[in-house]
């Protein structure tokens, strides 16, 4: 199952694709459960069609939400494809390098991104977004795929500048709309293979990233079990499972985006979220 | 005044001390406004006694509950003491070096810290915690303390071996239970000279850490306008300023905390913030 939030009459709801792919059943219109995060915490995402397969809504209509706008904690792991390791100079450790993005970076599918006045150097960085469905603390790396409710995609736009102003990414990272999250999460059982999972970021129709997950130095279960060494991971949590290669600040000369570009990451088998670019 | 969340019947309220501090008037009982951050939002918590000055309970009687229990942002200030960056050899950008904690990992007032069984490198740090009153993206400086409601008192508990396994603070900055925030807030216009805000933090008794806030390297509005550049700044946002030197790894031999230790942290003119350690 393919499940989104989106804006329906001025509110926000969420529900899932029929399963021609063309229509929405309106969850959020039928059950009391307030958002995508409660309806994973309660169990009701997974393979199944919880509302049946009749559509309430035409999806070319549907104006898309984040996957998860309000996720307790969003994770993200740098320097976790090996050429992007060699493309920055940096990471190597041992363990998977952490950081921060806020909930409130982030817009939806077809949203703009946001090219902040402060600078010109905003750049992409298409991810896996990995979705917790199921709550733990230490989890172990071969329990770890039953705390998964499925995977989305993101776009874990940088201002590179800001990002290297400190140690610490977090300014570079947290910039009001650069946090692109959609069009939506496809339940686990639905994926297939997760290491052929390939992620592909084209500016303007133009190819800058292309991988597999096959290629990440940590992987989905390892990042599960690390990360949940130091804070209980719960229902909606989004891990950001890291960049591959081609990010345009390591271009020569480097590539930033501006108002006019279009940035698509595509991660198949889950879809395609496309953004275009604001100056704001 | 001084506002705090305090755990009520088994739920969760907030209120504030009455005059003679020794009751607290409880605020969560009486408002439809379901938490201090709503309260903070709602435009309340300022010098005024909004229900009056007669005890609901007893202070000795409370239980308290992080400050805030649930900000949307906790952006937290590394290396913001000169002598904290001699002690550690880091920092001195021209930029204040931001991190961030999660809400998952506070406890308040009296509840035990957490030494996790991963590590015995839990380290203290106290730390004036700025609160903000007023939303903002973009504050110039010179508005700053227009967005503060008040200040209160946190200790950044820090796995160091987790700090340092990568470039990224945010594993060591994140274990749960390491992050006390209490007793309480005092409202900006009790506060008085905010340089002359005192911290000093005692292990055991023993004072560890002591300085000044006119010795912060970025001040309270330098903060406020650095960090809304990025995100705007939301009522009940906490920016935690930064430690003063002392902490325990950078002392020859390190001094780390271990169960039946005591921590505590004071902020004159705020209280004090004292949490006995555990294992867990």
């Amino acid at each position: 199952m393919r499940w989104l939030t989106f804006e329906q009459g001025g509110a926000q709801s969420y529900g899932y694709l029929t399963s021609d792919g063309n229509g929405v059943v309106n969850v959020g219109g039928r059950s009391d459960l307030p958002d995508l995060k409660a309806a994973i915490a309660a169990g009701i995402v997974d393979g199944s069609a919880p509302y049946g397969d009749v559509a309430d809504l035409e999806l070319a209509a549907v104006t898309y939400l984040p996957t998860i706008p309000n996720p307790e904690k969003i994770l993200c792991v740098g320097l976790n494809y090996r050429a992007h390791q060699e493309e920055t100079g940096r990471g190597g450790e041992a363990y998977p390098t952490i950081f921060v993005r806020f909930a409130a970076a982030q817009v939806g599918h077809r949203q703009p991104m946001v090219r902040p006045r402060e600078s010109e150097t905003l750049d992409f960085e298409g991810e896996i977004a990995m979705i917790i469905g199921k709550s733990g603390r230490r989890i172990k790396r071969q329990d770890a795929m039953d705390h998964v409710a499925g995977f989305g995609i993101y776009n874990d736009g940088s201002v590179r500048e800001y990002q290297r102003q400190t140690s610490q990414f977090t300014a570079g990272k947290n910039f009001a709309g650069t946090g692109p999250f959609g069009p939506w999460m496809m339940t686990l059982d639905e994926v297939g293979d997760l290491d052929e999972m390939e992620i592909t970021t084209r500016l303007n129709g133009e190819v800058m990233q292309n991988a597999k997950a096959g290629l990440l130095v940590f992987g989905f279960a390892e990042l599960i079990e690390y990360t949940s060494t130091f804070l209980d991971l719960v229902p909606g949590d989004v891990i950001v499972t890291g960049t591959p290669a081609g990010v345009g600040a390591a271009r020569t000369p480097p590539v930033f985006m501006d108002e006019g570009d279009v940035i698509e990451v595509e991660v198949k088998p889950i879809g395609t979220l496309s953004n275009p670019v604001i100056k704001g």
